[in-house]
């Protein structure tokens, strides 16, 4: 049976060498906490929607941000948490994990990726659309230098198809067969 | 509703602020990569059981291990792992959490400690036993100063809980009702 790792490395196309090459510089010294703050902020509520005119015609500026992502099957998994609540929780995650004090930890506890993940549908798709807004953050986060970049999206590429692996456990769990069923595998979705 | 930490600290007794005063200190440098590789290997392996006598009459010695636990309700929770993956996996956790390099997910990925608990009946009782092993595990293996211990034992006590409230999500999971049962509620244990 694949380890949620091997998993992780499959999907995502990132193995765990590429992943966990942060652990081989410490991020946060190095981008300091603003940083940190800013890519979590952009990632969340960056909203930015304008146009110019020019020589050549128009031109179009449009950045998405996750709670007004126009899909509305991702714009849900979201809609419960407070914005403000979601950008700390992320920034303080990635402070801690890429070198930084245990920000996270002090407040909330242990990371546990999995179990914290586990009210949400974490799809292969969700996965690629929060990698995409990911994507979107870092590219708008001004002094993210690009070494730093691709270890950070390889160490985000591999931990969301991570958490796609574990989703998949849950999923396993639910769909195991009922004893009192009339129709044995038809759960209800929880 | 209440937080897993919130659930940890309840139940454990023992709050965010002591579990977390592990990072205050880097235990790793303190203690040392042999002392955390003897800690966990006490903690899974130890068995000294023996006696001598003496003037007021006969001593016995009784250490038991993880691994020989006379609870057989206990002992089998571990007994689908190999005793050297058990040690290893660990100890290397500990290291990384305690400040020393990213060992555990340089080779497994993240610790996730509430996805890679999930095969297992993370119950209190299971919890409490645990932590009894874990205290004597602590208290044979030399080097380990006693604000150390203390530290380590609170983080060891408040995580235990934290999985246990994991634990206690997953099973509410599993008994939440089935739209096609005859008898809703009453689901196979997975």
């Amino acid at each position: 049976m694949q380890s949620l790792q091997e998993k992780a490395a499959e999907w995502s196309g990132v193995d765990a060498e590429d992943a966990f090459a942060i652990d081989g510089t410490n991020l946060y010294e190095k981008l300091g906490l603003q940083t940190f703050i800013s890519l979590s902020t952009n990632f969340y509520e960056r909203e930015q929607i304008g146009c110019r005119t020019g020589k050549i015609g128009t031109w179009i500026f449009y950045m998405v941000r996750v709670y007004a992502d126009e899909e509305e099957w991702f714009r849900s998994i979201f809609s419960k948490s407070k914005k403000e609540d979601a950008i700390q929780n992320q920034y303080e995650f990635f402070v801690q994990r890429m070198g930084g004090p245990p920000l996270y930890s002090q407040r909330k506890g242990h990371p546990a990726l999995i179990g914290r993940h586990r009210p949400f549908p974490v799809t292969h798709r969700a996965a690629e659309r929060w990698l995409n807004h990911m994507q979107q953050a870092l590219d708008a986060t001004s002094d993210i230098d690009l070494d730093s970049k691709t270890k950070m999206l390889n160490f985000f590429r591999h931990t969301a198809f991570f958490l796609v692996a574990g989703d998949e456990l849950k999923n396993q769990n639910q769909a195991a067969p009922c004893k009192n069923c009339k129709h044995p595998g038809k759960h209800a979705a929880v």
